[in-house]
């Protein structure tokens, strides 16, 4: 099973996708998209659709595994995050991948076992789990991977008993 | 010119198309694009997006006319409205098409010349410019085409003197 986690935002995008298989995880690729502070918003939903649009038609993804923006509370963030979401989903949504969210502690605490857990944490069991020294990618590279993992692992745990709708 | 409005949410949005021609406006269509409420978002997004590329196909606009969301307080309102105006962004500029945004007060200045004007006179005034009868189409389909004459009535003003840029 092929996982395309995507952090998503206005300015930065970060993708990770791995393979999955009995338990363990590659990663195939991940990044970042970025937007120029300057780029009016309709480039910036451009290059971030088209960058989505890439990175299937190049990887194939099974699912989709994004952050959910459960936890925002100004309305100004909100809509440029939406913004940014909706362009996302539109994207994978007419490749027909079915796409999971997840709130950052809940992706916490499917890799590390705690929902509070620092980066520096994370990104060390990431990196074991991995087998790849997130240190050297960018942050939005390997949040976009934590979503790949946490979706993998909870999928997996007790055959997804604790698995939500899709979005 | 042919101009696109589009008044966007996730459960409903509404469309309109006009010409533009020595200051005459000719309607070419409208409508609306309508998600169930049961529906999901990615479902509700995959569809509005399919919409705005399907009208542009058609109708090849030259340029769009969307609602500014400036007056927004609630976060999760925003983040929903923002989801359903980044699809529609992202389709639009994939098509390369430059996009306008006006606050509902404008379009309402723009086409009565009072920003306060109820929407029995927005209407009332309407189907007097576009020789159509708007009280006979559903109403996200008449803010969608008020969003089109208002670019075209402040662009055609003293030469577009007060048209801010494309979003």
């Amino acid at each position: 099973m092929r996982i395309l986690g995507v952090d998503t935002a206005l300015r930065c995008t970060g993708y990770g996708l791995i393979d999955v298989e009995n338990r363990s995880y590659n990663v195939v690729d991940c990044g970042i998209i970025k937007n120029s502070l300057k780029a009016s918003y309709s480039n910036c939903l451009f290059r971030l659709s088209s960058g989505i649009d890439q990175l299937i038609n190049e990887y194939d993804p099974d699912l989709a595994s994004i952050e959910g923006a459960f936890y925002l509370k100004n309305a100004k963030t909100a809509m440029l995050l939406g913004m940014a979401r909706g362009a996302v989903v539109a994207s994978l949504s007419k490749a027909n991948i079915t796409i999971y969210e997840y709130a950052p502690t809940r992706a916490k605490q499917a890799i590390t076992g705690f929902g509070r857990a620092g980066k520096e944490q994370v990104a060390q069991v990431l990196s074991g789990m991995l087998s790849l020294d997130v240190s050297t990618i960018p942050d939005d590279a390997t949040d976009a991977l934590s979503l790949a993992v946490c979706h993998a692992v909870i999928a997996d745990n007790q055959n997804g008993i604790h698995l939500k709708d899709p979005i």
